[in-house]
């Protein structure tokens, strides 16, 4: 720790937890994109909201910016540190610190993993209900400067509705209490809303109160195949009306093939263009009847030309495995990704001009795409062919995306539906948000965060 | 319309409709608290977009402060106009402009009534969830200023919780277009959230989406009569565990008295200290056994000593009438409201503590209780005897609500649970935000309205 100012860090809080070992600085000064090159000054790890605070402090007195760290599983480059930042990891901050089931509320540290909340919420009886593949490793903290979405979000939402309190460590230091767990709070701006979704650049929270709800009834997981994309939005508007949707998602033939090739069952004999999972509440013969009908009516239609309900609970797990592993199973071939959103009903001509859009801009690249469709949110996987250079790939998937741009901003759509904006999409922010708006968001980060030191350069 | 400013403004909008005739001064400068002389410039009513923008641009250049102004059913004063604002009535701005069933949102000027909003989507088959008492004359644009809440919220949340998208005017004249109904859109600070519950401090609402939803199944009401303060929230904790709820209010004897002497039907031949009315999801036999066992065994502890359920829909209707003629009933003895909210685990110790000060405080006057026990919050309405001057009473119920502030703060609670902060909430604001939020929000409020002139005085 030669480096003064570390060594006035040490001097102000002699247990903190710091490192500049060159295995940590590039461990943590990465998250999953892999375009940067880790350098952050050092990592600290604090153990209490006073020491988060007083590094915040130290870090408006030197000048030094940080970047706040959960389990790194982002996909936009938010958690980067490559500028010399101090990395404030929250992995020791992972406790779950009050469980209330009269208020059905779960307090927790920032750096608890998904999983962790979500099994909390069982043992006594509830649900934290947003889900999705990176649950082990992501943390609560993350979940909330993203405000993350996932695969149940059909039924519940993104984790904007489900916070009902939050701890923050704003930019200038100040530590603030945001709404402590009140269901109904009319006194004055939000800024518990104005937290989530902001990426690390207004502060660090320190502490969140989790809402819960009950456990859903029984469920059951149905894959179908589905013979053309037009055919996808029919077969969800139908779910969506005869069914209690869990969640409805779809993957490609492509994208099951590197599932596949990673491990999974194959579903069915024949392949199909289309796949769509869904799971949807089955208490009763009721819904037994509903199921039955809603599938023949698909097929009729000739919406679905397959399909299977999964019998026990392993079969379910395997169905959820083929669209849940896609991410992993593509990791190896280094994709560009694309995450955009539109609008539920614009789904069909969005899809209709990207696949075109897509098989002219990419001749040569393969093109995975999956995605939550029922929230009009779809995952575009381009994968690198093993002889291109990364840099070169990465300009050119640049150059593709710029042109999907101009069909989302057609179509009302979004450049980032649940991954971020954070260092990978800043050039399209100008598509989605107006001059007008991003200078108020300026202006905004300027009253909370007014040296810049919080998570400078990611987002704005 | 002698005064230069008005002249400028009909110069720049020759077809705004403008008045300054004493009668619409008076009615438009006041809404639904009487404590304000009302005292505008002037009422304007916007009929466009553009209009509402130049409006505010005029504003800007000639220093003229705006009150944003929807039904004024508003019980905080964040509509008053007493220190010659210019009101800007969006009664002219109350279309329905797009209904769309795929995406399941309606898209609505802001001067549209609760009520038409509801018809409107019952017309598509779907739901806008948000009801309360007022449907009927307040309007939605004031719904959002004022995140309102009302007797669902227990199911289906706030007002918040039900924007898809929002155009907005800020302070500053520029006309926003934020989330534009995306289900997904992680790009940044979401501003959409700032601006609901703001109170027309940041700018104008001249459009929104809302979502709607599946219409809940068959519902059930029951009223409930029990015997002691300290059952209420036994009863309310087994019925969320054996029933879906719709709605769980709760009332006095005194509050019932109201309502009977208004007109209401008696609902049983003894007297109760206190009453539950609930609605909850019906839909099939279990749910009738359900139903049963949950009052059995409400009675079987003693929580319960008498209930009706309705048998037809005028039944239920003269059930929710109860409660929901309660305000009516109550407004000729001028009530001083609080509106009060604790989490809900805190709310039995609080109810205690809330009683035996309101019974110390208020020997001589009498003081009407009811609310949405089920989100932990309660209004308390104190009755003005007739002898006493109007100012001479809220003096005396002001020195008591700062000794109940005392009694929140000590709970965890909040002094505006659904009304909003406004002018008659201002001197105990602090007591449930902290300095440093509402720094925070000044500084927020500066860059979004740079000239103060956006309902100045209200809030902060």
């Amino acid at each position: 720790m030669t480096d003064p100012r570390l060594a006035e860090l040490t001097r102000l809080l002699p247990d903190l937890k710091l490192s500049t070992d060159p295995g940590d600085l590039d461990h943590y000064g990465r998250d999953w994109t892999r375009r940067w090159t880790p350098a952050p000054l050092a990592v600290a790890w604090p153990a209490s909201v006073g020491e988060v605070q007083a590094i915040v402090r130290w870090a408006n007195g030197q000048g030094v910016a940080i970047v706040p760290s959960g389990g790194r599983t982002g996909l936009s480059g938010g958690a980067v540190a490559a500028r010399g930042e101090l990395v404030v990891s929250l992995d020791r901050m992972n406790r779950v610190l009050d469980v209330d089931p009269v208020d059905r509320t779960l307090t927790v540290e920032p750096g608890i993993a998904l999983e962790a909340v979500q099994n909390a919420a069982r043992e006594h009886g509830l649900l934290y209900p947003v889900n999705f593949a990176a649950r082990g490793s992501c943390q609560i903290g993350g979940n909330i400067a993203t405000n993350a979405g996932g695969i149940r979000v059909v039924r519940y939402g993104n984790t904007r509705q489900w916070i009902a309190g939050l701890k923050v460590v704003t930019g200038a230091g100040d530590l603030l209490d945001l709404n402590r767990g009140l269901v109904k709070n009319a006194s004055g701006y939000d800024l518990r809303h104005l937290v989530i979704g902001s990426e690390g650049t207004l502060g660090i929270v320190v502490e969140a109160t989790l809402s819960l709800t009950s456990p859903p009834p029984p469920s059951q997981v149905m894959l179908l195949a589905v013979p053309a994309m037009d055919a996808l939005m029919k077969v969800f508007a139908e779910a969506r009306r005869r069914l209690r949707l869990e969640a409805f998602e779809f993957f490609t033939d492509k994208a099951l093939r590197y599932v596949l090739a990673h491990g999974a069952q194959k579903p069915f004999a024949e392949e199909h263009p289309f796949y769509v999972v869904t799971e949807f509440d089955a208490a009763d013969g009721q819904a037994e009847n509903d199921t039955l009908a809603f599938f023949e009516y698909c097929v009729g239609e000739g919406w679905v030309v397959d399909g299977v309900i999964a019998s026990s609970e392993a079969q379910a797990a395997s169905l959820w495995r083929l669209r849940e592993g896609i991410t992993e199973s593509l990791a190896p071939h280094k994709p560009y990704k694309n995450d955009v959103s539109v609008r539920i009903s614009a789904v069909p001509a969005f899809m209709d001009e990207m696949q075109t859009l897509l098989d002219a801009e990419y001749p040569y690249f393969e093109v995975v795409w999956f995605g939550h469709i029922g929230d009009g949110n779809l995952h575009i996987n381009v994968l690198k062919p093993a002889d291109l250079d990364d840099a070169a790939f990465v300009d050119q998937c640049e150059h593709v995306t710029t042109l999907l741009v101009e069909t989302l901003v057609r179509h009302g759509g979004s450049i980032s539906a649940e991954h971020g904006i954070g260092l990978v999409k800043k050039p399209w922010l100008g598509s989605v948000r107006s001059e007008a708006e991003i200078a108020l968001m300026r202006g905004i980060k300027a009253v909370w965060d007014p040296n810049g030191i919080m998570n400078p350069g990611k987002l704005l």
